[in-house]
C-alpha cells in the first residue's frame, strides 16, 4: 500500500476560514493515494477487517456508557457517487451498527420545522456509524443557488450549523464530512451512462440535464459552506471522486484514521469470571 | 452448489396449525445444504451477486410506486447467531437499501403503548429490506415464560399477530420468519467462548446463565408461538443453527427463494432518451 505517512486528513481537509478554490483542485487526481485501480481496490478491501473491528469497539463501548459515535456526510453533485460510496465504503462495515439516511427535498411535514430538526432526528446513536447522504448542507447549497431563501438567512444558516456541529462534537460525535468533488465532463459521461442502460433510468431525470447549467453556482455554493463551516469540531474534506476507485480508498481511508483516532476499547465485564464458569458448566 | 431442486422453504417452513416439535429436529442437521463448511461459505458468498441485483430492482420498482418490500424477523435463543446473521447475511446487500432494528426490552415509553407499537414504527418502507433483530413475538415469548402477562392475553396476542402480519402482506410486505435452532449444549460453548475472551465479556452477561433453567419453557414457548402464528401470509421457517456457515447459507437462500419470487423490475424512465441525450450532449 503506497499510503503517504502524512494522515489523508490533513491532505484532503479544507483550511478553516477561506481560500477555497474548486477549480484548482484536479477531481481525476489521486493524492498520496495508491497508483492504480488494482492497488486501490486491494487496499480498500484491506481496510475491511480493521474498519469492522474498530466498528466493533466503538459500539461495545456504548453499552458500557461512552457516547462516542461516527456521523460521515457525503455531500456532492449529481452522480458525484453517494449512493456508490455508501454501498463500497459502508458496505465494508457491519451493517447492525450503521445508521443511514439519504435526505430529499423536505416533505411538507419537514418544512413546517426549523430545518435542523429532521437531521436531528437521524443522528447517530453512542457506538454507531451514521451517514448521511446529503444533509443540512442542502439547506445553504440549493437553497442558496435556487434562490429559496434570502442571502442574509444563509449567513444566519452557517452560523447555525457550526453551533449544532459544535454540540455533537461535544456530545461524542466525530464527524467527517466529505465533498465528492467531480468534474463537469465526468457528470456529463456518467448521465450519459444511465441514459444508454434502461436498467438505470430509475436513477435519471431529465431535470438532472437543466441542473447542469447551474453547475458554476452551485460550485460558488460548495465553496462557501466548506469555508464558512470547515471548523476545528468539524472540519469539511473534499475527495477527488472521478475516479470511483480512489474515492472509496480515500473515504474508507478518511474514516480508519478518525476511528484510529478515538481508539474505542472493548469494556470491562462485570462479573466473576471463575464463578459464572462453574455455574455454566453445571448446567 | 448442491442444492435441492425442492425449494428450502418447503423444506423449513413451520406447518400452520400445530404439531411442531423442536426436540425432533436437529440443530446440527444441515437440511439441502452443501455438504460442508467451506462449500457452504463458497455458496453464500456466491448468493451476494444475485441478491443485491435483485435488492436494487426492488428499490428502483419503489421509485415508480412499487410497494413491495422484504421483512425479515429473526428470533432465537441467546447465541443463537442473530447479531451473527445479521453481520454475514444482510452484510452481502447494499446497506442503503436496508432497514435494521433491534429490540431489546421494552423502554418506559414503549410499555405505555400497544405492544405492536414500536414495531409499526420501524417496518421497511417500499423497496426496503428490513430487519428485526428480536420483534413482537418477544411479546408472547418472554411474556409466557416469566408470566408477564396472563395466559389468556398470550392467546390474543398471537391472533392480533396474525391480523397484524396480514395486513402487512396486503400491503405488499413480504415477511420470512426465521427461527434460529441451536441445541442446549451449543449455547454452553458459545457462552463459555464469550467468557474466556475479554474482547466478548461485553456480549455476556450473568443472567444469561440463569436464563437457561428456562430453556425447557422457551422452547414450548417457541413452538405454540410458531405454530399459532405460522400462516398462509407469514409462515415461520426453523433454520439448524449449530453450525454457523449452514445457517448463513439458509437465510441467504430463504431471502433468495422469496426475492425471486417477488420478481421486482426496473421501472421504464419517463422521458425521451435521444431528446435527453441531444441535450445532455450539448452542455
Amino acid at each position: 500500500m503506497a499510503v503517504s505517512p502524512r494522515p489523508l486528513r490533513e491532505l484532503l481537509r479544507v483550511p478553516a476560514g477561506g481560500g477555497l478554490d474548486l477549480g484548482r483542485l484536479d477531481p481525476a487526481s489521486t493524492p498520496a493515494g495508491p497508483p492504480d485501480k488494482a492497488a486501490g481496490r486491494a487496499a480498500t478491501a484491506a481496510m475491511a477487517q480493521p474498519l469492522a473491528s474498530l466498528q466493533e469497539r466503538l459500539y461495545a463501548a456504548s453499552t458500557a456508557g461512552d457516547r462516542r459515535r461516527v456521523l460521515l456526510v457525503l455531500q456532492g453533485m449529481d452522480t458525484s457517487g453517494k449512493g456508490g460510496t455508501v454501498k463500497h465504503v459502508i458496505g465494508l462495515f457491519n451493517p447492525s451498527g450503521c445508521r443511514i439516511q439519504a435526505f430529499k427535498a423536505p416533505t411538507p411535514e419537514e418544512r413546517k420545522h426549523p430545518f435542523l430538526w429532521r437531521v436531528k432526528k437521524a443522528l447517530p446513536l453512542p457506538g454507531e456509524i451514521g451517514i448521511f447522504d446529503r444533509s443540512h448542507y442542502e439547506d445553504v447549497l440549493v437553497a442558496r443557488v435556487r434562490e429559496l431563501v434570502p442571502r442574509s438567512r444563509i449567513a444566519q444558516r452557517y452560523a447555525q450549523i457550526n453551533r449544532f456541529e459544535e454540540s455533537l462534537a461535544d456530545d461524542g460525535v466525530t464527524l467527517v464530512k466529505v465533498f465528492l468533488h467531480i468534474s463537469y465532463e465526468e457528470q456529463r459521461e456518467r448521465l450519459l451512462e444511465r441514459l444508454d442502460n434502461p436498467d438505470k433510468h430509475w436513477k435519471f431525470s431529465s431535470a438532472d440535464i437543466d441542473d447542469r447549467t447551474l453547475w458554476p453556482a452551485y460550485q460558488e455554493a460548495y465553496e462557501l459552506a466548506m469555508e464558512r463551516c470547515s471548523t476545528g469540531a468539524a472540519p469539511w474534506f473534499v475527495v477527488p471522486a472521478d475516479r470511483k476507485w480512489y474515492r472509496d480508498w480515500a473515504v474508507s481511508r478518511l474514516l480508519l484514521e478518525h476511528l484510529e483516532d478515538i481508539a474505542p476499547r472493548y469494556p470491562a465485564g462485570d462479573f466473576d469470571v471463575g464463578e459464572c464458569r462453574a455455574r455454566l458448566l453445571a448446567t
